[in-house]
């Protein structure tokens, strides 16, 4: 992750995180380690998967004592399998036992995003569909979840209702017709957003394409719809197939050349890739 | 959720968590509604399942919008299937447009931890076993996760480090011996908290007791291990059983006598349940 | 300002402005007023101009009391004369004392920048050219200044550096070329985002056009440069003109044709609408 | 300005403002750059004034990335001409393109202030009255705008509702006269304050005068009545003269006597002093 | 307390010491309580003494709950008497629980400053010195402090470092000399502030006066110093008497004619005043 | 202090108590001394007892300036004497001047309440009984607090309301009697709490004992009832007395056998330990 995004938007994150752990000190810890002790111990792996968030594994550790040594033997991205070691952290084992928990909670969570992401993303390869997340994300974990399914080789759609005009069935009646709902969007949107509009069915993609809207999300539509609206829209827009699509069930859109699939489960419901933290010991 | 843990533990957290996803303004909804347009909404259950935050999702409306109105028709705990509707959300248009997605991603996850316990607690009925969460918590979700636990039967383990002494190996290390680690932390731990201690083998298990561990963690036994611990133990301490324990393979320790089993999973990896905002129209 | 925008992104730099200037209490209206006392005061405007911000100016007033009442006779964007009287505050004296200056901060620099942007607006007319605002605002104050462009009549460029993408000629020099800027622009940005590139002559501006950049930037040229460039681009790309264009200088771009044209002292140095809190008296 | 202010006051609102433009990630930056690469730019100076807040222009980049040198070549208070290089900034070029603006827009508001507030108190020079500034400063900017007023050669007047006593004809009002209030505001207000108040005639001014006020301004008198007022204070009161005072109407007080002329204009609408990042390359 | 304090520079505390007691939740009064269930309580005096904060205790229930009540039958600075019954507290049950330690925290701990304030400000009756308190506060509780020392009957004197000049020895040794230490305050300090100097000889003294230092603090000196101080001073400054002053000694500056006595006493020593909250009833 | 403590809690309110202290600058410092000058002051005992806090000391010197240097000649829970040199600092003396009140308020306080508690468990030498604090802390002081509670002998009771259950009189009325009480405590608490129990007379503390509570509190009963309390416990359940307990009469509780008694008076009444910074000198 960008060392500035981190700074600006992850560091006050990871340390609220600390605190919700650690509400007045390690009890535990102080009871039986009263004085600092240097030691170091192996983050393992204990499944096969993709790794992503070893640098917030890295400073969740630096937030508590600066002093403390994360060397990484994977980066983000990489293949990891069970067994690999893939990092050592070194310091004041009280630190390293204070810090574990939450530390361990981004990376196997971050990991298994980017696990998740990647074996659905292998499974449009060779068609001209990309992967996308959408904004079914952990409260106040988006900034993590979102760069996790970039690692895992998903692209990421807009990162919130600040950054993005995405018109819906009930902007489109508030509005009061697609047509209208496009021109509002392009008048008060800043002007370099693009437009999307979700459309239902054939006439509604007829009446967003006029309309001159950048994106057209096909919402729900059976591949056969998909299929026409993709034939109709020939080119003068991207398309996006949007719908409760999973690995189980992505096949199915694979050669209907939508240009773009999101998929919610990629950070609503993908499990953790399992990490530890083993073999402290003296140094 | 009691109405005072929400205003003290949550209200900034789902606060913060409505500015991730407006970070100046909702682009969309401002450009097609410049003004207030009152309006309804459905909330939709679209899988079966035990239902967790439905004031929590109501309080991110509320945070928003003091007059938005959500009528609940089902309560926390409460098992609802697909095709139920959940509730009503009443109020600005607006409103309920710009706060939809952070409700749901909030209520969608609590009911799936809930979901997903309830399915585990049901298979330890009939035995003397209860269900415990960790620490695997997402970070900055610990309160609405832990909650979700309990409202789909589960207990809760220690909330984080400052709540509860828990030794661990490492712990046992730097003391110098189980032995000393609890003595230690007898002396240290203010003493409205039990000292719990994790062990290996029975050897350990057997020290533990003699320096008087009020709970014994039994950490990645074999069935055959754990049934004799728990005849060593006799009734002197509290038992818990750890150690990757899923709805898969939960069966085999069922009729070993355990007091307590904990579970990682039902925080880190729990599916969400399906839920859904439909029907918004002007009223 | 749309009161959800308002309420998540507005309300806690308005609390933190009174408190800039309220660090311990209002030592002189504590002093000679130690009880609440009733009492109304005229907000008056005292030269012409174009109103924004009225409903911020209430909303100080409202974080120190909500049982303040502020009535307005003019609404954001509404011509206001020397004179007039913008609005009543009602309320504990006290509140209306120590709420005064920093609502008036708010409300007097917003009014200018719509003021000022409006004036420059207005030398647009006629042309397709529209006006612009940038990222030259005063820090902490962004949200309130773009909305008061907007009110003037002017449109927002980017929010900031997360939800547009500008490439500059440091970027197009790390990338390697203007070609290989776009690309990767294209490949790394949520695909809601338009590509913008800051082109210095007309051969860059003919690649970026071949790269397929949504949005070219016409940096500090000249207006018969500008003019050529129009030309090439032919509708293939929308234009934006740049370079300290002031009320000024404006009119020698009018007839161009480019599509937008930005400036930075419609938020940098417009100087403040002089509007004042008078008449309080006991009610 | 000093380190410990610095730190206190105004570290947090610099990252405020860093997070005002970086709600996620610079998009475009991060889509070129992936990684560190070492570059310098140029501060130029576009303009002649005086330059105020180089050390806070240093401070921004120094919170992205405490790696970050700022060299500069002119220090606060310097007066700088057009084309003069005032720093370079080295370090990771990714930094220096992430916090530019920002930077840039503390700098050239606060070089504007003091450039402005200099002019006039130029124009002050041989006369016995000290210029001071007021209280109409842009929001959550008082510590950087009070702090260039002093660069530019004016005098700070109270910083906030806290910290000084100035009664206004409201509070007067209230205590019900001149000097009921004066009495109040000396038995109430802590002891290290003086006590200023604002009068309208020369009878106000003789009773304030008798209830013993320390300060007494003269608000929107004539320079006649200024005149008159100065000759009945006599020295038993420092006189301040107040309303709309700006550079254009400041020659009519020169020979009055007044002890000081506050201006609400050097605050709100000084323009800024045009200031440049340039020649960013590769080191 | 003034409401507008209160809220701006109360509130937040008020808020962080409950959150302080109530890390996740109130676990005792959620175990036998899930649901509201209305009661009354009484809040008791245990000791004679002043009150101060019945304010600050109602703020306290109203910020977990704005439907509970408190009633008080005194106010700040009424004496009340071993067995008074304060107030009553009615609401929901559990909030009164969740909500008492810390209410009574504030209130207690107010309530014994002011009630050892009074005591010495008592032995200073019929004098003409005036008490005033310190900055020796406890981190954290100023406002509520020093709001407490003039409900006793106590003066306040700088309420933190930026809104008084105290020049001590330290400063004077930087500064080169009294005179030239007063100097430089005078040109630098806002010029709503007194210029206060502490002295240790009459020497220093005379310089202070010459200076036309606005306040002298007499530090450590013996009655007969300060007499003869006094005389000195004849009216041209305030003087300031400091060092160790409480109850017990005071006495001995009772007629020597300083116009103030300071005491850090006030603040860091005062015992509590015991006060209780009993008879908590279903109503 | 454990150094993750200190970051994690105890920065945060450190550097807000300097914020209190500074609000907009330190203006006597920065009026004398504009640049850096090098310098050392001796941190000096002017009273008997015992240190505590001694890191926080320096902490609060590090936030300000990380180049401060603390070296300390005694360390926290040594005993100290009138006219020892605790510490000296060295560094930038603007610095100095402007840390040394909020270090000192810290230190003082926290001394005071170690040296109160040593004294007070010096009177329980030789007996069973162990001295427990309470939640009568200061506001936004506990973790200072209970941590100067440990240095001075003392033992900490529960940190808060979410870390211990502690069953009072209320909690057993609205549960409908003790046994309930404990039944729901036992139900719902975290499985690592002890269940603790207020009893008022015999026959509740029977009822208590029959309901298998952990800790029974002793409330308000004479030394005869607590003896006979203790012999009816048997060793049961733990015993803890409560009630103003003071150093003047806690000789009446020695003998009984209670094995433990808490006391307010610890955190609510201790006087400071005078301690003072001097000599600062250039070096």
């Amino acid at each position: 992750m960008n060392p500035v995004t981190a700074k600006l938007n992850a560091d006050h994150l990871l340390l609220q995180a600390l605190q919700e752990d650690i509400t007045s000190e390690d009890v535990t810890t102080n009871a039986v380690m009263p004085t600092a002790k240097p030691g170091q111990a192996d983050l393992l792996c204990k499944q096969d998967g993709i790794l992503a968030g070893i640098d917030i594994f890295r400073r969740v550790f630096e937030l508590l004592d600066e002093t403390v040594q994360v060397k990484a033997f994977f980066k983000d991205g990489d293949a990891v399998k069970k067994g690999d070691r893939l990092a050592t952290v070194t310091g004041d084992m009280r630190v390293i036992l204070s810090g574990e928990r939450t530390a361990l909670n981004y990376l196997q969570r971050m990991s298994g995003i980017a696990t998740y992401t990647h074996s659905v993303a292998k499974l449009l390869e060779g068609s001209k569909t990309k992967l996308l997340d959408t904004r079914k994300t952990t409260p106040n974990m988006r900034i993590f979840e979102k760069y996790a399914v970039r690692v895992g080789g998903g692209c990421n759609h807009r990162y919130n209702l600040s950054d993005g005009v995405l018109i819906k069935d009930n902007h489109i009646g508030a509005a009061g017709g697609v047509k209208e709902a496009v021109r509002m969007a392009k008048e008060y949107a800043p002007f370099v957003r693009k437009i999307e509009i979700e459309v239902e069915n054939l006439d509604m993609l007829r009446e967003a394409l006029e309309a001159g809207a950048d994106i057209i999300m096909l919402d729900n539509m059976t591949p056969e719809q998909m299929r026409q609206a993709v034939q109709i829209v020939d080119g003068r827009a991207q398309t996006e197939c949007s719908g409760n699509i999973t690995k189980e069930n992505i096949a199915k859109i694979l050669d209907i050349g939508v240009d773009f699939v999101s998929s919610g489960a990629l950070t609503h419901s993908a499990p953790i890739l399992d990490v530890s933290l083993k073999n402290l010991h003296a140094v």
